[in-house]
């Protein structure tokens, strides 16, 4: 059995994803590197074992904000070859941002985890395990590089999800956006109807807002830059409260407790048999990674 | 320091609710019997300790459906100068019903806890630790049998809201009913969305749809029992959809990150004076339970 032969890690914003990515690749005994605008979220990075750098080079994450995006690696020394990444909630406007400046060499992505606390004190190397992480292929994507950001996804405990920028925004604004504006819009009626209502509010008030606790300056970016798929999205929601109260409980309840089985397909290495996985609703798991022996070190 | 001399309580129907409620009791030392129309709850709730008997005195709770809440006592016999209380989560149609059966004997109540299992296998007896419990109190209900319910909701943990039916089905409207139809909707149009979105569904989709994993026939009795009400509260829902992102973001978050300050405040023990404690969002705590010395026994 030979070892895998990764390359390096470098993680650019050290908040709660990408603090939490870098401690969780230290713990799987990774290479990895980190840097971040705030010296206490270095700080505290640093004392998780996560080498300070501004010198980027190997698969280069960038773990910051939306609307910094586009400037996160401002300052920092990029390797030429290196293939860059990124944990955004929203792809197609980083793929025209970032993408435009890196070309083939960026690789979009976006782990679907994270909860409403933010920042470096929310760290958790455990984030990640189990999580599903979209990782896109657009037509022009790389595939060895693909496989090296996937594999990051696969090290950390995450199930890859393929997907392209477009699909991935449309699904995301169903089951993401779209919950962060019902929580709103359900907080602030609540708060209409008087104290009592706030004071019975229970267990489905809470989880039904849960997630409008998170910070209103990153929710609005999130929602803002992914505006027309979450219109659709909320769109057919509202159209769904039009059902009769029955068969809207009865369909709603048969989603969300139906059976996902699960079954092991083999697949092709290329691009459109993977996309067909990510639609099928299907997932790459670790054992990826051994199939990767061989591969990820002929890049880069 | 005396002993509170306190009635014994009657359960009838050992469910989720009920099951936990007398098996809350036991643990806390009282006099507790119940009844169920299912030999299997019975059996369960016999085994923590619950005296099974179909001669009820002393608080008779209803912890049954609320389509089953009319019929619940047939069969079974009342003592005549027993309060009859119940649990359901809509106030009015049960005051219509069982009220007009047993008349100022009638105290309605509903405690705000429950999970979205059911049935005497999901009994968990600290269910109410915490929970805020509303008791109602109608212009005609006497006072010393209002206490005696408020303090069987005080011995098992939970904190009580004096409210009258009508504003706590205003009320939960808002805060429960509204909840599980949006958690529909948001479900349907997720599965619209197909499988890739399923498959990327992670926290904000889990929470957002949560409750909507009940039992459908019970949602669905609840939401048409408080058709009016859910109604208008659903049109308040959706008018904060309509506005501006930015705008419903913060809105939504300030109402769910405000800090709710608690002083104590002592009130009269009369209708008006406890109703404007649950309109302000105010609750009574278990420290009644030593005011009431005195006077539980002078009742029934």
């Amino acid at each position: 059995m030979t070892t895998l032969q990764v390359p390096p890690v470098a993680v650019v914003g050290l908040g709660q994803l990408g603090g939490s990515l870098a401690a969780a690749l230290v713990t799987a005994g990774r290479q990895v590197s980190g840097w971040d605008v705030d010296p206490a979220a270095r700080d505290a990075a640093a004392a998780r074992g996560v080498t300070l750098t501004q010198e980027l080079s190997g698969v280069v994450v960038l773990a910051v904000p939306l609307p910094a995006m586009a400037t996160a690696l401002d300052g920092l020394t990029v390797d030429p070859d290196a293939t860059i990444t990124d944990l955004g909630s929203v792809k197609r406007p980083v793929l025209e941002t970032v993408g435009a400046a890196f070309g083939t060499r960026f690789v979009g992505g976006h782990p679907m985890c994270g909860t409403e606390r933010s920042g470096f004190e929310a760290t958790d190397p455990g984030l990640f395990t189990g999580a599903r992480w979209a990782v896109c292929l657009e037509p022009d994507t790389e595939l060895p590089r693909w496989l090296r950001v996937a594999e990051v996804a696969l090290a950390v405990g995450a199930e890859v999800v393929p997907v392209s920028a477009a699909e991935h925004d449309d699904a995301v604004a169903a089951i993401s956006h779209v919950p962060h504006l019902l929580a709103a819009a359900l907080a602030e009626a609540a708060a209409d109807a008087g104290p009592l209502a706030l004071a019975l509010a229970a267990g489905s008030f809470a989880s039904g807002t849960r997630v409008i606790g998170s910070d209103p300056a990153f929710v609005t970016a999130m929602v803002e830059a992914n505006a027309g798929p979450t219109a659709d999205a909320l769109a057919r929601v509202l159209a769904h409260l039009e059902s009769p109260w029955p068969a809207l409980v009865e369909g709603g309840n048969a989603v969300v407790t139906q059976e996902t089985g699960r079954r092991d397909v083999r697949v092709p290495l290329e691009r459109a048999a993977l996309l067909a996985v990510g639609r099928a609703g299907g997932v790459i798991t670790r054992r990826l990674a051994s199939f990767l022996e061989g591969w990820v070190p002929e890049v880069g």
